[in-house]
């Protein structure tokens, strides 16, 4: 029985020819992660089971995102701990205010995962970088501590679901689009602990954001990981921000899927998840007459420089609806950079939206723009469970940057066609 | 007995022919201002007393700058009363998230201050607007709410302290410098409820920005107001921001004043307000060795294009020191993107800086780069109290912006000229 690519990687870093899906094993690490909320549970952790040492001071990266600049002193005080750890054990990767980005925004950028990779990190969207055609996947804090220490991890293998993706998507039709559709499709229970593996032509009309976009939000249909083959695209980008080994493992051609899925790009449609699930999808046809309060623009899922030109596209001349708070959210500094020199915050700012530093902030209701009672976002991030931005009682739609910036000019979510 | 400068002011908008320091007068309001904070408690005194309408839709400014972009729900709640409040009463001047700016900043910006004006604010640093040769001053929400109300506000007339500045600021004096070196020699209770009068033929080295700062911080002193007379540099920044029409006022050659104090202009070196007060001043030259956690430069004192010009000059083409957070606050979107066409934002990042939205932040322990225990903050920001950043025992020290960002490149509070 042929084994898929998840499979793959997991039976090289286990040292094992071949593994099974439901077999658990234990494998090498060639990254573990950890945020500013779940750092400090994972070094406590650490530090009472007394490892000593970091199995690996190039192999830890510690990105203190979601807090930051520090927004009380209950965060302040968070970082403060994370960085005097960070410090001590000397961890290379440990990024500060000025250097920091949003994390699955920031270690691609830095070149620490590549292809072949076994990535753990101690936040759920730590899947997103099967883009790069790694085994990348959320755990707990406390499994973090374990890894940092030991340099492995325990992992029951998935089973996975193939999605074969075919043909050209549309001009407004993005990663976002394809990943909601999918979720719409299967639910957020859809790929409960398996592998999305996604393949097909249609790949090629995906550039390594849309990738991004869609491996991050593989959790979302509850999955272990998502991942993409390697091709030209993916090399080209591990080229330019890389310089560690990559190894491209690919599916056997007999490798067993639970299902298979063929989705034809050039049907989808602009899509929008309703409240409060990424699986209550409908396309911008049928979304009917929603007002909205805000429009967030960026995180770890749409914060890139492809997210910010499709954005400022629309945007650009024109001015956001008075009354409609539109906050945009580089996923890093570099990419901060990026846009500024390609004029891109500019058309932002012209057209009445903000700027704000490298942050999770409002995705997971942290700062920078919290919703009050009965208020409405239409946002590019990847959760709209009940309160996730703010006020139990406020409601988040989920869209691509298109979208949410044709939404900021109207106040209702808009096809970006119409604007 | 001939009048001041503020006197004169007061007693025209009292309709009296003279007034006395000690007089209770009720004066008419050209502009009664509040901010996220302050203004709840306004608008909530103001429906209690069953007002019905605002005394003039034009001459009422809100600006939600503290807590902004909606640090959590209960600043989304205050906002979102705010916003109402706004919308019903046809507020013309309520600026949201996109048109916002730090209020001290964005008032005469937007052309809403002129030489001549009375102006009461809920935020006691709405004696920033003095440079403009306006009456100008800090009140509570109370007093905000029933001004809203009747465009009428009583006052106890102050008596004065009268600053004569000769000669010309060495390089790296700044408007800072003078008002630092003023409040360490007067101390924080040394102007109380009088106004500070700036006068001399030293001012024409003062820019429009220098006087915004020093007048932002004649609180600082204990002043009731600080004022500046009017001349070419004041009527240039008004005839570029404002349509309206200002009327100036001068005090009497004969104008009795508390006390008169010469400043050699020249003299002064970079200044530096120690913990835990204003007063605690050294030069730069007797700080001795500070080492910080976080830069900040900005707010409604330094976040000026003339502060982060200067700013971006010191950081240019270096790096700030690792570890040293350095977040820096343009006061407004207009200011913004000015510091963004100049190149000057690309240089703060490429330093290693961050560039937020502009909000009142960190400056008095709001969001965005609070610190921790024992953290210290070399700030451009007007009060250095206990706690204010944070952790009741975190340190602030006052300065300005080129000493903010000198220290920023070595970690250490430093002398702009050493860099």
């Amino acid at each position: 029985m042929g084994m898929t690519m998840t499979q793959k990687i997991l039976a090289a870093h286990a040292g094992l020819e071949e593994v099974k899906a439901g077999q658990l094993i234990e494998a090498k690490l060639d990254l573990v992660l950890g945020n500013d909320i779940t750092s400090p549970v994972a070094i406590k952790e650490f530090q009472r089971l007394k490892f000593g040492e970091v199995f690996d001071k190039e192999k830890v990266a510690i990105v203190p995102d979601h807090f930051t600049p520090n927004k009380d002193i209950k965060a302040a005080e968070q970082n403060k701990f994370i960085r005097e750890f960070a410090k001590e054990k000397q961890i290379k990767n440990y990024f500060d205010v000025g250097e920091m980005g949003i994390e699955h925004c920031l270690l691609p950028e830095k070149g620490l995962v590549v292809a072949g990779d076994v990535v753990i990190g101690a936040d759920s969207h730590t899947c997103t970088y099967g883009a790069l055609g790694a085994f990348s996947t959320g755990i707990g804090s406390t499994d973090m501590g374990a890894g940092m220490a030991t340099g492995e991890a325990w992992f029951k293998v998935p089973s996975a679901l193939k999605f074969v993706l075919k043909n050209k998507p549309a001009k407004w039709v993005s990663g976002k689009d394809v990943i909601l559709h999918i979720i719409g499709m299967i639910g957020v229970d859809g790929a409960l602990y398996k592998s999305m593996e996604f393949s097909g032509e249609g790949l090629k009309y995906l550039s390594i954001d849309d990738r991004f976009t869609i491996a991050n939000m593989a959790i979302e249909a509850g999955a272990k990981n998502g991942i993409f083959p390697v091709d030209e695209i993916t090399i080209e980008y591990m080229k330019e921000h890389s310089k560690r080994e990559s190894k491209i493992y690919e599916a056997d051609e007999d490798a067993k899927y639970d299902e298979v899925y063929e989705i034809d790009l050039s049907t989808l449609r602009p899509t929008v998840a309703f409240p409060h699930l990424p699986e209550n999808t409908k396309t911008i046809d049928n979304v009917g007459d929603i007002d909205v309060d805000q429009v967030v623009i960026g995180s770890c899922t749409n914060g890139r420089i492809t997210d910010l030109r499709i954005a400022a596209q629309i945007l650009r001349g024109k001015k956001v609806k008075k009354g409609v708070r539109t906050i945009v959210f580089p996923g890093t500094q570099k990419i901060y950079l990026q846009a500024m020199e390609e004029g891109l915050l500019r058309d932002f700012i012209e057209a009445g939206a903000i700027v704000s530093t490298p942050t999770c902030g409002p995705c997971l209701g942290g700062h920078m723009g919290i919703l009050a009672k009965g208020e409405r976002a239409v946002s590019t991030t990847n959760r709209n469970f009940v309160g996730r931005m703010g006020h139990v009682e406020s409601e988040v739609y989920l869209a691509s940057p298109a979208v949410a910036a044709a939404s900021a000019l109207t106040g209702k979510i808009t096809d970006p066609e119409l604007v």
